[in-house]
């Protein structure tokens, strides 16, 4: 794969000077559709060689391109606000909005790949980091994301004769770290798997393109014409979708799914009722203030039919707890910023830090239920969305956050019964609204969702809990409980 | 002024059991308007002594309003991301969107007021801090915003009846620490420098409530009423602007202003240029690799008629900067998160960390030159803003921020032959659009925006950089070369 990076490659400075302008000409016509008509974003992965000229390339790009419309990141130094949250947040936050375009100088295989050259990561863990950053990549290109990846590769004799050249001029000796020499020296290490790094996740969606680095005009010439030409296509034609959407899901043939048969009989008395919940809000009081809580965030995700109960859930969980460790987040149409990125951006941006609570009020699992029902969201779209939350969730958990998902169930009867007391009841009058009447009329649609959903979406790491709803009591209490179990199955 | 808090005030538990679901009520109806209709956005200081309950408070506030809506701000801790920002960054990125209600556990005052008890700022410079602190609030409340400060306070006596009480029990012991008894051994000294920054900055846009805090039910009802109070009141009238403004600014009598007294006629040949270019472009990289540099942010503001170059000087300062350091921010429509915010916001947003810069093309300006030459911003709007710009540009200077702001000046001849070349050469014609033509007709009203604004925010500490810009060569130089005495300058 790297061999025919390593052979001679050169491009003399004639044909460069006179492809140079054509390049860039191409490259700030299509970067100028890009940001007037913001159909994507770009986003491109800088990875090399030390002494390869990753350095080199950002900065001609950024006198090629309108600077203005690129960001470069750099996350080399991670700062305490991103080493207190999953590995991906980082990436996240730095995602280019629809219309620019993101050089990622550090990327999403920098600690991974790190890890194992240093030997702290197992062969297999590594592989499944990278499954990790296939499935990320793939959600990016499913979103509509351009996304290219250039490894700038020379064999380690050209390494050597690099590093020596820049550190014997005064004005270039400051770019030779002794990092480098250190690579340098592991250079069959390095190669090895990055070479791994590279086959397993060089995708059609997302490719990797090697570039031949010992030459600084060949180097140059191979990544914007490649870039040029992606631009080009991708704005020439419509986005293709990369995952292959299975058809939708059939319900079983009986016709017997999950919340048929969840109990709703179960009730609470108000004395048990006072007694239990005092009792649960103090115990989730005392974990939230142990030491070892502090290595942990928390999300919480309430779903459920309209009237359910979730605000009232979520008032006795947030009683519990100090304010200012928790936050609310109520999900409702996304601004033009949360929209200029894919779905997951506006979820990810409020991950907790550790020792911190973020409970959604409403979710991520929007888009496999309101959007399907209401049609907001493509078939394509929420049919993929199951994987690519299972993947998110995945992320959350193998960082340590303490997740748990809450679907109340409530029946028919019940919601209508709630519906109407709260059109009675003076201060519950601003609860009830057409939209609610509106989507009751959907009920079977909105409960076959949830049923997809469950099957779809209960895995291991991250099961769904139901909690039978029809009893507000008996539901609070049932909440409070399954939140203090998990995080103290979670401290151990 | 605490002497009437320091009474005996008592509310027995009967007259609180009555008023209590009234107040709810009042509350939840007035968050529902504001959260339907978002007029604005609600900032709440909650200030007091140790053990004054400003836990509790806080508590039954997320019990009694919609936590949902409520964002509590624990600004205790700052993370390195913050502490490599000027001081308010930290509360700007945490304002609450209108619609929401913020509460700030710990404000603003925390540092100077703690700085001055400890006796690390003198007096003389704790009334500087409280100084910006009330312009910050009084814009804040030019904004829309609606503000409300809360001291809890109570004697030495009571505060010591109070820890100790705390500390028998064992489910409250943990809540006293040994800095709360610290406190209260300098009871008098903490009470001296509350009074002060509370009577300096107690202004009736933003008013501080004292409230006696020994009993719990007064205590909240006297938080609570306050606050309902004050929402009503805000909902049923209109904003009303703290600022009175001057009338608009009227030009000299001769007519004769800054803009016209520069001298546009210098000029730079292409060898001069080349060998100056490239030279300032090897001062400036090298200046941003010094270790001294780091202790510095960079913000560089691009203003001036189109065509004058903005773009072309912006990518030679980018071209000498390593691309992970910089930061562009082209300044168009506000987005709708940022329309939410106070006009600042959008700007404090993208602040560089230290050893980072960031350019903007186009800047804060635009209030007071588009946004009042089209009339996007009424008069009161951008009359105030050049006395909030100046303090925005005290706050940067003041934590050490390198602040340079360009205004490219070209002729309006000179104008008209770049458009006229733009709309023929090829690559270039996507810089020029009915926007520039229409914008060309309003040249008078342009230059005598940027001639007020010149006189209005030239200030010792951020002057602004006039460059002759009818010669490329000259403009792109002189550019290039204002930075590098800067950031020299500031380095020592």
């Amino acid at each position: 794969m790297f061999e025919a990076a390593e052979i001679k490659h050169k491009v003399d400075k004639a044909t460069f000077a006179r492809e140079e302008p054509r390049l860039r000409e191409t490259l700030l016509a299509a970067q100028k559709t890009l940001a007037e008509k913001k159909p994507f974003e770009v986003v491109i992965l800088l990875a090399g060689l030390a002494g390869a000229g990753k350095g080199d390339v950002l900065a001609t790009l950024n006198e090629w391109l309108d600077p203005r419309q690129v960001d470069t990141v750099d996350g080399d130094d991670a700062t305490d606000e991103e080493r207190e949250r999953p590995y991906m947040w980082r990436f996240w936050r730095a995602l280019p909005p629809k219309g620019r375009i993101g050089v990622f100088v550090h990327t999403w295989y920098g600690d991974p790949v790190a890890e194992r050259i240093g030997g702290d990561l197992a062969r297999a863990a590594l592989d499944q980091r990278l499954a990790e950053i296939r499935r990320f990549e793939r959600m990016l290109a499913d979103e509509g994301a351009l996304v290219l990846k250039f490894w700038l590769h020379f064999s380690k004799k050209q390494q050597k004769k690099r590093l020596a050249k820049l550190e014997k001029r005064r004005a270039t000796r400051w770019r030779v770290t002794k990092e480098d020499w250190a690579e340098h020296k592991r250079y069959g290490d390095v190669v090895a798997v990055w070479r791994h790094a590279i086959r397993t996740t060089n995708q059609a969606h997302a490719p990797w393109t090697v570039v031949a680095a010992a030459d600084p005009e060949f180097r140059m010439l191979t990544v914007a014409k490649t870039l040029a030409a992606a631009l080009e296509q991708r704005l020439a034609g419509p986005r293709q979708l990369v995952t292959i959407t299975a058809p939708p899901p059939i319900p079983p043939v009986d016709g017997k799914r999950l919340l048929d048969v969840v109990d709703l009989s179960a009730r609470l008395g108000p004395h048990e009722y006072k007694r239990r919940l005092a009792a649960l809000q103090g115990r989730l009081n005392a974990l939230t203030r142990e030491k070892r809580f502090r290595r942990h965030g928390v999300v919480l995700a309430f779903e459920g039919p309209d009237a359910a109960g979730k605000g009232g859930a979520i008032r006795r969980v947030a009683g519990a707890i100090d304010a200012r460790f928790f936050r609310i987040v109520p999900v409702a149409a996304p601004t033009d910023e949360e929209r200029a990125h894919p779905y997951l951006w506006r979820f990810w941006r409020h991950l907790p830090r550790r020792g911190h609570v973020t409970i959604f009020d409403r979710s991520w699992y929007g888009r496999v239920l309101v959007e399907r029902v209401e049609g907001f969201a493509e078939q394509d779209d929420w049919l993929r969305a199951y994987n690519e939350i299972n993947d998110f969730e995945e992320d959350l958990v193998g960082d340590g956050v303490i997740l748990v998902k809450f679907w109340l169930a409530i029946g028919q009867r019940e919601q209508l019964r709630r519906f109407r007391e709260r059109q009675t009841t003076g201060y519950k009058r601003f609860k009830i609204g057409p939209d609610d009447w509106r989507n009751r009329k959907k009920w079977e649609a909105y409960t076959a969702a949830a049923n997809d959903m469950f099957e779809r979406t209960s895995t291991g790491l991250a099961p769904w809990t139901i909690v039978p709803a029809d009893d507000k009591r008996h539901a609070r209490v049932a909440v409070l409980e399954a939140i203090c179990k998990r995080i103290e199955k979670a401290l151990g």
